[in-house]
């Protein structure tokens, strides 16, 4: 069966996740974004493949979701579940499923209790399954690390460390993660919500524990700025002395106070990229990768799934509901 | 809930895996095994719990379930469904759940599809889930490589590699790969079955490839002796120059003669420890391990997937029902 998918967002990750669901033989019908620069534009010519697709991009999402009839809709227009829900709701109220690159719907319960209880009601009511999803949250922080624990008699503690050179992502990254504020700068930046650095720490860390089964005391999580000891440049930016490099932040489960989880981001300039996943307990084992480029890695993760979450359970849906695998607490 | 559990073969794995389930508070309400070292005596003593538990070895595997009514079957007794198919009827037919490290039950339909069909029949009509897991197959060869290939766009080949120094494991596990035999030897020993080396390289592959969505032309696998280039000695055998040192193996699956998945287990002494992954396509990545204990690995796969399969639909399921996230061909 050809799987009839509507683009929801055609920024960065949006024009990645139209490129791979074209590769793997999905059917576009229809993209939508309000950027007065794409809309209107054919999205074969947005993506830049040389041809026309056939597809507007259009600011009406009703209407392109009335009139195109989509299995699935490949949502990626922000983090936040409180600003992007009223979108989600209009892919719901036409049947369709929804997989969301919004990093706060992975584990919708920890920041919006209320809405992720109307949405899924809502959601079980016309049938439709919704799915939060991506590389970060989504996999490395949490499915994976739950997944690589099964084979562990005894847990005692699980660390996970994505490191990744800012210098090789695109601008729009470079930007939220404060490259070249001062330290001053960066901290009223992030208190204003005007750069967001990585949004899901305690949303991996609540999955990641709900997979294993583990009930966690207290979930913490934070940010700070690495800062430069000598010039640095990127594509993008050029950072001095004591002006930001990038930022290291993380998110930690507790059980009685003992630190049980800890994930931790470091994206910074001319940083290794790698991720270590390191299971402590019997048997102890540490696994450890060539890294994962962030923006392929989540749209694989969303076009991979969508066939997945079609045949899922309808309702607010998280990827414990497609990974039955883990260690067990 | 607390699960009730009957562990069907004490042997080296089935030990492991009742200390395990205890050790998680599953309440083990019987102990079935047909070695006259073991029947009659309490299931503490053989654990060498230094304590009692209550719960003698029998023989008399219908009398065991009758009595004990459990929720789940832990059963370790054999590599091929062929000869262990009675004893999981015997769970089924008191509406267990069975998790078993059979190999060969990892993906049943490659050498015994008509049994598996009966099988699959029989559990469903007693609402029995029969699943065959560990860590191999079960983990390293085929749910790990699929979960880690969601971060693919395209993929066009897995290779995973296994490689363990067999001086560091059990006597008969170094018996069954041939340690010290000559090559002639071990080719004969292989041929007959007296020694197997290692089960399921085909099912592993089958089982990955099912869960990739990936249509396979064809499985191959086989094995061959590693030859001593000077002397070795293990806990249990003296290696002279030219007899055998271990064993490699593999599996690969192909599509139009092109392999695109192989799976390569090297077991050796002093072979190094550790497992890689290596993802060839778009992003490529490689995953490495220090090294994956086996048999305390597998006790963790088996008990750390009894309570899921509890809940899983009845009938002879794979790890596929468990792990719905992977590439998607």
């Amino acid at each position: 069966m050809t799987i009839r998918a509507v683009v929801y967002g055609v920024g960065p990750i949006g024009q990645l996740i139209a490129r791979v669901a074209l590769e793997k033989g999905f059917d576009v019908v229809g993209a939508i974004d309000i950027d007065p620069q794409k809309v209107g534009k054919d999205l074969g010519e947005v993506l830049g493949l040389g041809k026309t697709l056939g597809i507007k991009v259009e600011s009406d999402a009703d209407k392109v979701l009335r009139d195109s009839n989509p299995d699935v809709v490949l949502h990626s227009t922000g983090s936040f579940f409180d600003e992007v829900y009223p979108q989600i709701m209009r892919a719901i109220r036409v049947g369709a499923d929804v997989v969301s690159t919004c990093e706060t719907l992975a584990w919708p319960w920890y920041r919006y209790p209320d809405l992720a209880e109307l949405v899924d009601n809502y959601a079980r009511n016309y049938g439709s399954t919704v799915l939060g999803a991506g590389v970060n949250p989504g996999f490395v922080f949490d499915v994976l690390p739950a997944v690589l624990s099964t084979t562990l008699t005894r847990l005692e503690k699980i660390t996970v460390t994505r490191s990744l050179d800012a210098s090789k992502r695109r601008y729009s990254f470079q930007k939220k993660i404060g490259l070249g504020m001062t330290p001053t700068q960066f901290r009223e930046a992030l208190g204003r919500g005007e750069i967001t650095a990585h949004v899901g720490f305690a949303e991996s860390v609540l999955l990641m524990a709900s997979m294993m089964g583990l009930r966690l005391d207290k979930v913490e999580e934070g940010q700070e700025a690495i800062i430069a000891d000598r010039h640095y440049e990127t594509q993008y930016f050029r950072i001095e002395e004591g002006q930001v490099r990038g930022v290291v932040g993380h998110g930690s489960g507790f059980i009685s106070d003992k630190e049980v989880i800890r994930v931790e981001l470091r994206a910074c300039v001319e940083c290794e990229d790698f991720e270590e996943v390191r299971l402590m307990g019997e048997p102890s084992i540490t696994w450890r990768s060539t890294g994962t480029s962030g923006d392929p890695a989540t749209a694989a993760v969303i076009v991979n799934l969508a066939p997945r979450v079609l045949n899922a359970r309808p309702g607010l849906v998280t990827l414990k509901d497609l990974v039955n695998y883990s260690y067990t607490a």
